[in-house]
């Protein structure tokens, strides 16, 4: 059977743009000779529109939307993904569907059974679990249609208390006793940096299981969170990759399940190309589907915000990204010397705006209230704001968007300043640790130097004093990000941190950074997320609580 | 049977603190004759703890808690909520759970079947439902054992589409067959100024078709963003309220469900007072939970700020809040003497701090960078993130949490400026209406003029520039209020709306600047919530779609 897959990058809630994206891969498809073409989850409404789902109009869009789709079905069948109305007596309004179409209609609906909600995922919150079976029935084929976490019910559960668990319901051991001869899936399936090795992994093994050729359809692009990699797959019965569409770009293939030798893979990347690349979409989406093209960021001669501009080059070009310096009494020339090099490298404007006369007018407002009170982290704190706030005039007067240059590590302990270094309409690093940053920088660096060797060896400081140093109020940041990682991915207790070698005290004062400043990240930028656990909507801590 | 209604102020995750006041509870319910004592939902771990139930230090601590407490349990048995664990094959690890402590040791445990995993809550990502039911077993009593949600499974939910839908199943339906003598409910409701007259008639509806006493205990207390009112309640088999407890404040009750005459119920509060009694409670629990004690807020003569100083010296005394008044050259006198004499009313201390010498220098500084450009939004923002900074500024030195004073209406339409007046570690009045800021306003006046007169009668202006009122660019406060009223709260399209008797425009404007705006809300501080659909973590929208 021929079959299309058509890897696509929706925007959420446009349902013009959605629906004339996917016409035309029907078209496409039709004319290469496809009998079916497969959408990914919610193709329809972008995956994931949240709250939205809980309007009618939006729901009765969505539905409008892919009848009009059907209307374009003919001498071609498609599965796409959108919102169905549970019409039963109990249970939410919604499911999450693939709906089948043929001969210009809606032929048949297919809902999801396990409803990820659990870290990004809110599915429950929206959508009942589907508890009925049935495959889909072409003229030739039988066809187990499933969607996304339906193929991961036996994921191994790793329990950190009780036993390790398996999922309510096995979608495919319900499917499986109606004899299918092939498996769908619809998905959107975020990127992290292991998911894709994972992702191939639990589908090649339901493959091989079941013995049945897998036709895997994932969403690509980016929001302002989520960052999805496409990647789409079509294995063989013995659970082979024979198919394998691009990595963060819109693919489009046609695949004959009866042809099971290896027709197309992908060049590997290494974890830190696909941050790389990861990063790039996101930043680059982000822009596009807020309808803004410029970006400006403060650069401060350190290797965070050498990295976003590098970046945010890549994603929206040199014309489209500025620089701000913004030297304090405390920058140190080689700073200002390292950001105008790497303006340069990178071939960005770059605009110097000293902040000493500001600064010192704020102290002048401000000392007859504080009298003779020693300087503390208040006088560095209205530094940092000081810049925050010339960046959102920037921003304000030109239209560009401040892009956030805060890194996990420092974002996890609070090393950073709410409204001052903390603005922005985007985090780009905010979900990667400082170690990575150096991995990051040393990949874009290996072919030519674009940020300056000196910005990458230097001691990190955030020059808010003289002489000041990361490492005098934080470890040193591999120790760090190693204590961070375990705490925040793996939720280990600091007993169980410091059996790895490291000094509980050390340990102890990390974590209680982490806690201490969960009320900073309940107002900082949206990060885009690359790993298993980011701050942000994946991770939700009370913040008033003795912890 | 005499059965102890303890209600008491958790805080999240503080077993110490949490366990001695449950402790103290069972003691004097002993004192007091009491067989039986009944706490909240989750009362060990205060609810909600959200994802500190991921991990398994926190786990087991709660459940060494609770075997902590069955230890006092002599003479005397309790029913107290924690986190248990599935010891099952399938599901979620944990189940969200009512233990029942006699005799020194864990007895029994009874498990929260209907998960509430929309608007605020999120439980079905944490817990397992429970699918197994039985009573619980005393010498003298079969008691049916339910946790909140599980009474509320015959909510009348309408259904914008579809059918109305009942819940999967009906926790009292399956206990009902096993004929028990009586009803209890461990509850963490939450307070919307609609939510206590629904509760009261959802649980006689209850009452009264089991013909069963009911005993409800419910939390008090807020954290961050939730409010819990209390109000624990015992209803007559017949559904009549026989006994009440306090609203806003801890409270503890001895009742015999043998004697069903009415003992004591609560004066009736008007929906003003209520909501200004949770905001009081909002501000003072976020101030002592987190361990701060001084508030300082802006100023700036109008009725937000003044009613929020109001609002702040009743939860912290005129000792601890602080006024700053930041006039600027847009600022009138009028507004200048208004916030003083506000300041003068509530016997707080306030300070003047002038602007304009900074915003000077900032314009002095970006002036290269602007050149003729003319002013516009970039210039007003720049005064307010000045005000901002300087209310950190003040944080910073003396240790004072920032008050928010955006209201609702302002926060729906973006009428403020992210890192501007937008700064703050609670957001007072975020989920009240501008119509409800002069209810509330009215209210406080009611015996003596507290906010002056004219702050209450003159036009609202966010004075940003010569002659601005917030009419030039808003619609009237009234109508602003009705249109977003039925957008936000009750999800209706705009042609709804405009079918009121609404211009379909102005409804068209008034949404788009909601749908444009969810960027600054996702970096605002917490809002108390006090209406059923608050901005924060009960409305999820995306932040990058077409809609």
């Amino acid at each position: 059977m021929k079959i299309a897959l058509a890897q696509l990058n929706y925007l959420i809630a446009d349902f013009e743009g959605n629906r004339q994206k996917i016409i035309t891969s029907i078209h496409k498809a039709k004319e290469q000779g496809a009998e079916l073409v497969v959408f990914s989850e919610l193709s329809v409404t972008g995956y994931y529109p949240h709250d939205l789902l809980e309007k009618k109009e939006f729901i009765l869009k969505a539905i409008d939307t892919v009848r009009e789709i059907a209307a374009q079905c003919t001498g071609i069948s498609a599965l796409v993904g959108a919102p169905a109305i549970n019409d039963g007596e109990r249970g939410k309004k919604l499911f999450n569907a693939a709906y089948f179409l043929r001969d210009g209609e809606i032929c048949d609906i297919f809902c999801k059974t396990l409803l990820p909600t659990y870290d990004i995922f809110d599915e429950y919150r929206h959508f009942e679990p589907n508890r009925h079976f049935h495959l889909l029935e072409t003229d030739t084929h039988r066809i187990a249609v499933t969607i996304c976490e339906d193929l991961w019910d036996e994921l191994p559960v790793h329990s950190e208390f009780g036993k390790d668990k398996l999922c309510q319901a096995s979608p495919l051991g319900e499917l499986m006793i109606m004899n299918p001869g092939m498996i769908i899936n619809l998905a959107a399936s975020p990127f992290s940096s292991d998911q894709e090795n994972w992702r191939k992994e639990v589908l090649a093994a339901k493959a091989k299981m079941t013995g049945l050729p897998l036709i895997y359809v994932n969403q690509v692009g980016a929001d302002a969170e989520m960052i999805y990699d496409g990647g789409s797959l079509f294995f063989s019965p013995s659970g082979e990759i024979i198919s394998e569409l691009a990595y963060f770009t819109e693919d489009f293939r046609v695949v004959d399940t009866g042809e099971i030798y290896i027709q197309a893979v992908q060049p590997p990347l290494s974890k830190t190309e696909k941050m790389r690349k990861a990063l790039v979409l996101g930043i680059r989406d982000y822009f596009r589907k807020s309808g803004f093209s410029g970006a400006v960021l403060g650069l401060s001669g350190g290797i965070d915000s050498a990295l976003v501009a590098v970046l945010a080059v890549e994603a929206l070009g040199a014309a489209n990204v500025r620089g701000l310096l913004m030297p304090s009494a405390y920058s140190s020339q080689h700073s200002i010397d390292d950001a105008v090099l790497l303006a340069q490298n990178l071939g960005i404007a770059y605009h110097s705006v000293p902040i000493q006369d500001t600064v010192e007018s704020f102290s002048g407002a401000l000392a007859p209230l504080f009298g003779n009170l020693p300087a503390d982290v208040t006088e560095e704190n209205i530094q940092a704001r000081t810049r925050g706030l010339l960046l959102m005039a920037f921003s304000n007067k030109f239209g560009h968007i401040v892009l956030n240059t805060s890194n996990k590590s420092e974002s996890a302990v609070g090393y950073g300043t709410l409204y001052g270094d903390m603005v922005g309409g985007l985090a780009v690093l905010g979900d990667v640790y400082k170690t990575e940053v150096y991995q990051l920088a040393d990949l874009v660096n290996r072919e030519k130097e674009i940020i300056p060797r000196n910005t990458i060896l230097k001691a990190p400081s955030a020059e808010l004093r003289p002489g000041q140093k990361d490492s005098d109020s934080l470890p040193e940041y591999n120790l760090l990000d190693k204590i961070l990682f375990h705490y925040i991915e793996l939720n280990k207790s600091p007993e169980e941190i410091a059996s790895l070698g490291i000094d509980p005290a050390q340990v102890r004062k990390v974590i209680a950074m982490v806690n201490r400043n969960e009320y900073k990240r309940a107002q900082t930028a949206p990060i885009l997320r690359i790993t298993s656990k980011s701050f942000g909507s994946g991770r939700r801590m009370p913040l008033v609580g003795r912890y």
